[in-house]
């Protein structure tokens, strides 16, 4: 079995080490080391080369290393060709860390207070208890469910918005277009994980700001292009919007000078809410390997319909 | 039954209106409209006046209203006195709120992605997963059980420090001066949140912070007089110490140019890590007042010899 592996190079090490421990019947090549380009099975990446069935013809799988399929270009994929996205414990760990991060400061006022101290400002503000913080989550997945997790636990009033209902313990269930309104009306602490696809492009802008209640604040960890920077921009500046906190943008990096930098009431992160882990990612592209050579469904297949 | 409370008069308005409605036999009395010293009960108060038994000669019991009872002058009270500091949901739920988000901030070096923002810095640090981050929490009373759970549950590796052992599930029990430094040698994130007293006084110093693995970080959420500020702005800059989250500060707040106001690896917040909620105190006092007047004992009950 031939994996070609196409990322950054101290990142290609260590999985080679890990798949030589793990997995030493594998033949692992790293690009642009591919080898005969004509026995390669799979093929893991972020951003794979162009006519990828030129350069593969034979290949199986496409996996991607990180929790979005959204870098491929499908149009140039034989439709037949399965895509799998990384579901695995420690990407989907550091999400949870993040957004808790994320609502807890939002919640309890941090973006502020760090303001007032470089002003030299000693200033309690009053903090509501979490139950009368309403949180809502856009995107209700693996990693939608799993940061949804702790909230309840802090006891915050958590509700999702997805394309299907979901029946999670303390979570409010918001399905589809018509009932988009209902749930950002409700909803003090928005956070973004949905996936990049036509529908979500741009989602981020003024008109959905304006629909939540005044003051309400900001996670973006989904995708880049779904954020209007200007909207957001206005939103602050008019006080819609108390706070956001953004780990992903488009581009990425910003361009120097770009108000995102310095914006007071703007926590910028270069998108490491989830960093893929490379002891369970390997784990997790060997037993999709399993899964696929024994006919069984793999985790994150790509339905191509949806675009995630 | 007669109380008077003593803190701001916004505070004592909603207490004076929850009491009403939850306790309406209770004759409520704000100072300094104390009515008939010699019919006064129960003392309610951040900072008594002094000579307290000269004011109320007949008082019963001195509660704080905070979680912290070292404000009071021992020498000047009845040993027979009781005194008792404040145990309630609402206090505990925003200390858990608190070190969970700097915890979490610590852990994703958010101190340092922060700083790279205002410097338009886009470069990624790698994380290590939970389990590899060893969280040391001192002082172990109602507060600090409380933050172990959450922290537990997140994978960190988790210890505690106290005077006595405790035994936690996933943490770790220190005891003692004897273990001080094998708990300190273990710790990435330090947690201090010990009451005051001669023994803690001045605990955070340079001695302290070399015993903790160089870039280690601290949440000061104890008594700002256990924190030497000049040694803790020596090991930050010698990175002995990597960042710090302080609420707590002597004084507060602190002077105008003090160093922690600017200093880029230093997180300051005022005093807000616990903010007593209204409606859980009442409660909590009204529970501790029916146990005092049933000779049951009462919760957060002050052994003077211990100091909290």
């Amino acid at each position: 079995m031939n994996i070609v592996y196409k990322s950054t190079a101290s990142r290609g090490e260590l999985w080679a080490r890990l798949l030589a421990e793990l997995a030493p019947e594998i033949n692992f090549r790293q690009w642009p080391d591919i080898g005969n380009p004509l026995d390669v099975d799979y093929l893991v990446a972020w951003q794979p080369p162009e006519n990828i069935m030129q350069w593969f013809p034979n290949l199986k799988v496409l996996f991607s290393v990180g929790a979005g399929a959204d870098q491929f270009d499908y149009a140039s994929l034989p439709p037949e060709l399965p895509v799998v996205r990384m579901i695995e414990p420690g990407l989907t760990q550091g999400m949870v860390e993040y957004v808790t991060f994320a609502v807890l400061g939002l919640h309890r006022g941090m973006p502020r207070y760090l303001q007032q101290q470089r002003q030299q400002q000693w200033l309690e503000q009053p903090a509501k208890p979490a139950a009368q913080c309403r949180v809502g989550v856009m995107g209700v997945g693996t990693l939608g469910e799993a940061v949804l997790q702790p909230l309840v636990q802090f006891g915050y009033d958590c509700a999702g918005w997805s394309r299907t209902a979901k029946n999670l313990p303390g979570v409010q269930s918001y399905v589809g277009e018509a009932q988009l309104n209902a749930f950002l009306a409700r909803t003090d602490i928005l956070i973004c994980l949905l996936p990049l696809t036509d529908a979500t492009e741009g989602i981020l802008n003024a008109s959905l700001f304006a629909q939540l209640p005044p003051g309400a604040a900001l996670v973006q960890v989904g995708r880049g292009r779904q954020l209007n920077h200007q909207h957001l921009l206005e939103a602050l500046n008019q006080q819609q919007l108390s706070a956001a906190v953004i780990d992903v943008t488009q581009p990425e990096p910003l361009p120097e000078g770009h108000p995102f930098w310095r914006h007071p009431a703007i926590w910028l992160t270069p998108h490491i809410a989830s960093q893929t882990q490379p002891e369970s990612a390997v784990r997790a592209l060997l037993d999709n390997i399993r899964r696929f050579e024994n006919g069984e469904p793999m985790q994150g297949l790509v339905d191509r319909q949806r675009g995630y």
